[in-house]
C-alpha cells in the first residue's frame, strides 16, 4: 500500500474532528489571553480556563470533583467524563478505557483532555465523595496529595511465580504506574519478608519512595514552608485528613548577614564563602521547624515524605546553594525560573524528613516576583476569578499583580524600607512596642501599640495610619508637607503643641514619655518620614497604576484589592485608601489576605492539581518590567501626592 | 455540536487507517514471537524486530544510519523517513515537522514511529555521516551517545530580554530538550558570566547536568564496568570517537567473602554488617579502577559524565546494598529486573567521576541469567541475527541463551565449581602454574601452561582438554570411567604408566616433577575429578537441550555457538564438542566471544539506542526456570556420558 488520498483524507478528517490538534494548540504561548471555556453539567457551572490546562485540572481548580484514585496521572482511568460539545483526540488510554461506542459518544478521560478550546462536558455522578479543605483564601480545596499509600497484601513468590519483588508490588497497585526510586528497591526485599509480604507502599508522584510493613495509609504528613526573608513558618500538614498538625515560626537565621535581600546578595558578592553560610543558614532554619513541627504533632520523620516551600527568588536561591548576585544587579537575572524535583536532602532537611522526601520549590515569575507571589497567586485563586483584582504584597519589595480576569499582569517595586521601619527616625520592626495603629481625633491621638506596652518606635502599618490621619485632618497637605505652624495653630488646638520642630525639621509628636520630655525622647513622626513614606507609596501606585493600563482598566473598576504578606494583613484598609497606597474603593473591597505564601505551599502539599495550578501561572502571568518603561518617573511623581 | 455519527466514522476511519493504533498494540506483551518486518530503502534490507520498537532504533541496531543530532528522543526532527507500505500515527512533533502534503505523503520523524506491523520505508540520504564504531562480538555500533554536549554563545542579558539563565540556555540548544539539575543550575549563573556567556552544555539523556566555560565539546568520555565475581575490568571511552582510552582490571575486592556468589551470599545472611563491608568493597574496586583508567588516559574525574555496568544479578544486589539472600534461595528473587537512572555516586564513585555523572546498570532477566548476559545478548546481537544460534557463558552459574531467529529463550544451570577449578583435586583457578591446554598423543603429554612455568595444578579449560583427551584416546570410555589398567596396558604403552591410582581412586599423571615423585605430588586428574566435569557438563547440555526444545530445534540445526566469560573464551572448542559441553558441530561454529559483558557496556556508553535495545531484551527474552521442570532430571542423566 502506497500513502494515497486515503491518507491525506483522513489527515484533514483528523484536523477537521479536532482529533489531530491543531499547530498553534500545541504547547500554546500563554499570554493570558484567549482562555476557554469549559461548561460542567450537571453543575451548570462554567470556567474559564488558559489553553492547554486538562480538564480535570480545571474542575479540580473550581472545586468540581470528578472520581479519581491516581489524582489525575492517568493511569486509574476513573475520571470518566463525557464531551457533549466540542471533541478532544482519543489517547491510547482512552482506547483502553472505553468501548468504540463510548469513545463515539465523547466520553473521555479528564485527565488526558486538553482544554485547547470550548467544551461541555458531563460529569458523572461521584462513587466516592472526594475529601475538602478549606486553605488559602477561602479556597475549597479537594484532597489530591501528591503522596498515595496503597497497602497491599501480596502472593509470597514460588518456583512458579518468580516475579520480582517489585513487579509483585506493582502488580498489586492497580490504579497507579510507578517508577522505583533506588531507596524502595533497597527496602523492598528486607520488608516484604520481614511482614509477611503485607506492606504498604508509598507512592511521591510516580515514585516508588519506599515500603513499609503493615498498613501504614493513615500516616501521611507534609511539611509547608513559607521562607521569608524575616520569618520562616512551617506548617506540618495531615494528608489523609488535610487539616494542620503545628506550626512553628522562626526568625531566619540568615538576619546577621542583613535585614534584606539586597545586603544578603551584597554580602555573597563580599565574602566568597557567604554563600555556603546563608545556605546552611537557611537550611538548619528549616531543619529545625521541622523538627519543631513533628515533635509537636507527634509525627517521625520518617513519615513526612514532601515538603513545599514558598520563597522569594533571593531566599530561594541562597537556600539552594545559587549565587544570588545576577539577582541583584541590573537586568535581574534568574538562574532559572522553575525547578526540578528536589530532594528533602537538597534543602539541607536530611534526617529531618523522610531520606526520599520530594520537595516542591514554588517557581518565580521573575527576579523580584518570586516563588512566594505565586503560592499567593495560587492561595489567593488569582487566576480563578473573574473579577478585576489587585494583589499587593507590601514590603521593602513589593509586588503586585492585577487582573482583569482573563489575563494577569504582575510586576515588582521598589518601595524601600519605609514600611519595614527602615529610613523612618523612630521606624522599627512590628515588635513589641511598635505603634501599630494611630487614630486622631480633633485634639488628641490615641495609639495601638504591639503587646500593650509603652510606645517605643513606629512600625509599617503605624506609619500609614499616621501620615493617613494627619492628612485626614488637615495637618499634612496634599503635597505631604506640615502646614505651616500658625495655621495649625489656628485650627487644631488640641493637637498644635504635638506639631514642633528638631532642629531644622518639622515633626509630630506621637507618644511623649512624660510632660517634658525633648523632642528627640518621644516616638514621633518627621517631614522626612512623610516623604519616605510618599516614595513607597508612590511606587506601590505607579506600579499597580501601569499594570491597570496595561489591561485597560480603570483603577475605581477593580472589585478586590488583596494585602498580603505580614505587614500588608496588618495595614488599615482606610489608611491604605487615603494615603493612595490602594486605588480609591470601598474599604470592604481591600482584604487582608494574610500569610498567603504559606497558604499556597499548603495547597500544593494538599492538591497536585492546585500545584499544576501554579505551575500554570508561570506561562499565565505576563511579567512587566517597571524599570525600563520611559513613563514611570512621570507617573511616580503624578503618585506622591495623596488622592484627594 | 453533540457526539455524533461524525465523531464515530471518524474514530473508525483512525482505527482503519492504522492512525489511532489498536488495543492489543499498545505496550504489547511480547513473548518473542510475532515480529515485524521493516524493510529499509534504498539501503535493501529487510529487518525483523520486536513489536513496538521504534523504526529509528531497529535503523541504528541494524547499522542503518539516519540523521539525528538528538539522538532519538523526538526533538530535533532530523530523523524524516517516509512510509511507503504500511502506517503509522501522526503525532504532534510530525505536526510540527512536516507539511500537510508530506504527512499525507507518509513523511514521519523515525524515533516516533512505533514499528507495530509490518512497513516499508525509504530513507533519505544523509546529510552528516554519523560516525561508528565496532563493538562487541563484531558489531557495527552508530555512535549515539547518552551524553551530548553543544557549545553555545548566548546573547547577555538585558532589561528588555530578562530571560533566566536556564531559559537563555535552552532557548540556543536547538534539537535537544532538556530538563535542569539542580547542579546544573547552581553552576549556570556563574559559568556563563565567567566566561562570557560562551559555554558548553553537558546534557545526559534529557538531563542538563552541567555547563562549562567555553568549547569543551570534544571531551566527552564515558566508563564500561564489567563487575565480575571474581574480576572486576573498567575501560575509558572516548564518546567523541568510540575509542577505548585505557582499560584497567583487578580483582574483586569482595573475594575474601568467597569465591563464588553463593558464599558471599552467605556471609551477609551470617553477619548483618557484611552486606554495607561487601557493598563498600565493590564500590571501591569500581572506584580504583575509574581513577586508575582516567589517570592513564588523561582524563579529569569532571569528564567522565556517564558509566554503564553489567554483572551478575548478586554482584548488582551487592554493589547497590540490596539484601542477596533472595537471590540465593528457591525460589530465587530479585529485588528488581530493572534498575531507576542512577548516579555515579550511587555506585560509589564519588569524586571519581562527574558529581552528577549518570549510571546506567543492566537489567536481569533473572536470579541466575544477570546485567552480565543482557550486556552479553547485546555484544553478542542475539537478537538481531536469523540464525539458530546459542550463547553460553561458562562458570559456576553457567547461562544459557538460544534462539532460533525469531523467539530469545534463556535459563541458567547450576554447573558447580569444576570450571573455576572447585572440587578438582588439582584444581586452581586461571593463574600461573595452571594447565589450560592438554594434548595427548599415542605415547605422550603436551601441556600448556599459563606463564610458561611449571605446571602446579589445572583450571577449567585443562580440565575441559584433559578430560577430552582422555575420552579421544580412548583411556575414558563413553560413561566417563577410566578403563580398566590392562586394557589400558594393551593399548597406549606410553600412557600407561601415567594411568595409576591414589588410595582407592585411579588419576591420570598429566605432570610429574620429578622421575621419581609421588603421585600426590604430581599434578592429575582423577577419576572424581571426571565426575564432577561430566556433572557440570550435564547441568549446561541440560540447558541447551531443554531450550532447543522449547524453540523446536534440533542441536544440530544450530549455527552459532557463542562461548562466553573469561573461561568460555579460552575453552577449546574441539574439546568443548568432544565432552558434550556444546552441540557436535563443526569446530568453526563455535566462537569465543570474549569479554562480552563488558562490551555490552561499552555499546551502551557508545549509544542510547543500542541501550534501548538491551531493555527491549527484558520483554523480548523468555526467561525458562530449569529446577521447576519435571524433565529436567532425566535429561540430565542422559547427558551424563560423552557423546557418541
Amino acid at each position: 500500500m502506497t500513502a494515497t488520498d486515503d491518507d491525506r483524507r483522513s489527515v484533514e478528517a483528523l484536523r477537521r474532528e479536532g482529533l489531530i490538534e491543531p499547530h498553534e494548540a500545541h504547547e500554546a504561548t500563554h499570554d493570558g489571553s484567549g482562555r476557554v471555556l469549559l461548561s460542567f453539567a450537571p453543575a451548570g457551572r462554567d470556567v474559564r480556563v488558559p489553553p492547554g490546562v486538562s480538564v480535570f485540572d480545571a474542575a479540580s481548580w473550581n472545586g468540581i470533583a470528578i472520581d479519581s484514585t491516581c489524582g489525575g496521572h492517568g493511569t486509574c482511568r476513573k475520571c470518566k467524563v463525557q464531551l457533549t460539545s466540542g471533541t478532544s483526540p482519543i489517547t491510547r488510554h482512552d482506547v483502553r478505557t472505553f468501548s468504540q461506542t463510548e469513545l463515539a459518544d465523547g466520553w473521555r478521560l479528564a485527565c488526558l483532555v486538553k482544554a485547547t478550546r470550548d467544551l461541555a462536558l458531563t460529569v458523572p455522578p461521584l462513587v466516592t465523595r472526594p475529601k475538602a479543605s478549606t486553605v488559602g483564601v477561602g479556597r475549597q480545596v479537594i484532597l489530591r496529595p501528591n503522596v498515595q499509600k496503597r497497602y497491599v497484601e501480596l502472593d509470597e513468590p514460588s518456583l512458579s511465580d518468580q516475579r520480582t519483588d517489585y513487579e509483585r508490588l506493582t502488580g498489586a497497585l492497580d490504579d497507579l504506574d510507578v517508577r522505583p526510586d533506588l531507596h524502595a528497591l533497597r527496602r523492598l526485599p528486607t520488608v516484604l519478608r520481614a511482614s509477611d509480604f503485607k506492606v504498604t507502599a508509598v507512592v511521591v508522584d510516580e515514585d516508588l519512595i519506599d515500603v513499609e510493613p503493615g498498613d501504614t495509609t493513615g500516616r501521611r504528613f507534609a511539611v509547608a514552608f513559607d521562607l521569608g526573608t524575616t520569618t520562616v513558618v512551617a506548617t506540618l500538614l495531615d494528608l489523609d485528613t488535610g487539616t494542620p498538625v503545628a506550626v512553628a515560626s522562626m526568625l531566619n537565621r540568615q538576619q546577621p548577614f542583613g535585614g534584606d535581600v539586597i545586603t544578603r546578595i551584597s554580602a555573597t558578592m563580599m565574602d566568597p564563602a557567604a554563600l555556603g553560610r546563608l545556605q546552611e543558614l537557611a537550611q538548619s532554619t528549616l531543619r529545625d521547624l521541622v523538627l519543631e513541627v513533628c515533635a509537636e504533632g507527634g509525627v517521625q520523620a520518617g513519615e513526612v515524605y514532601e515538603v513545599a516551600l514558598g520563597g522569594n527568588a533571593t531566599m530561594t536561591a541562597l537556600l539552594l546553594g545559587i549565587d544570588p548576585e545576577p539577582l541583584g544587579v541590573a537586568p535581574f537575572i534568574q538562574s532559572s525560573a522553575d525547578w526540578p524535583v528536589l530532594l528533602g536532602s537538597d534543602l539541607g532537611l536530611g534526617e529531618a524528613v523522610h531520606p526520599r522526601a520530594r520537595a516542591y520549590v514554588f517557581p518565580a515569575l521573575g527576579a523580584y516576583v518570586g516563588g512566594d507571589i505565586v503560592a499567593g497567586m495560587l492561595a489567593s485563586g488569582i487566576d480563578r476569578d473573574k473579577r478585576v483584582r489587585l494583589f499587593i504584597d507590601v514590603g521593602t519589595n513589593c509586588e503586585i499583580v492585577a487582573t482583569d480576569g482573563e489575563r494577569i499582569v504582575a510586576t515588582a517595586a521598589p518601595a524601600g524600607p519605609a514600611f519595614e521601619g527602615g529610613a523612618i527616625r523612630c521606624g522599627m520592626r512590628a515588635a513589641e512596642g511598635a505603634v501599630e495603629v494611630v487614630k486622631l481625633s480633633d485634639d488628641d491621638v490615641t495609639l495601638g501599640v504591639i503587646g500593650d506596652v509603652d510606645p517605643v518606635g513606629i512600625c509599617g502599618s503605624g506609619l500609614v495610619d499616621a501620615v493617613a490621619e494627619l492628612a485626614r485632618v488637615g495637618l499634612l497637605d496634599a503635597t505631604g508637607r506640615f502646614i505651616p505652624q500658625e495655621e495649625a495653630a489656628a485650627r487644631h488646638t488640641g493637637l498644635v503643641d504635638r506639631l514642633t520642630a528638631m532642629g531644622e525639621e518639622r515633626v509630630f509628636i506621637l507618644h511623649r514619655p512624660s510632660p517634658d520630655a525633648e523632642p528627640s525622647e518621644c516616638v514621633y513622626l518627621s517631614q522626612r518620614d512623610v516623604r519616605e513614606l510618599q516614595f513607597a507609596k508612590a511606587a506601590i501606585s505607579t506600579g499597580w497604576t501601569l499594570l491597570l493600563e496595561e489591561l485597560g482598566v480603570e483603577a475605581r473598576e477593580v472589585q478586590q484589592v488583596l494585602l498580603a504578606g505580614s505587614f500588608g494583613s496588618y495595614l488599615s484598609p482606610a489608611s491604605a485608601i487615603r494615603v493612595g497606597l490602594v486605588p480609591k474603593l470601598s474599604v470592604l473591597r481591600i482584604v487582608s489576605a494574610g500569610n498567603v505564601a504559606g497558604e499556597g505551599a499548603k495547597m500544593a502539599l494538599l492538591s497536585a492539581r492546585e500545584r499544576a495550578g501554579a505551575q500554570a501561572l508561570l506561562t499565565e502571568v505576563t511579567y512587566v518590567e517597571l524599570s525600563d518603561r520611559p513613563d514611570f518617573n512621570d507617573r511616580f511623581v503624578d503618585l506622591l501626592a495623596f488622592p484627594s
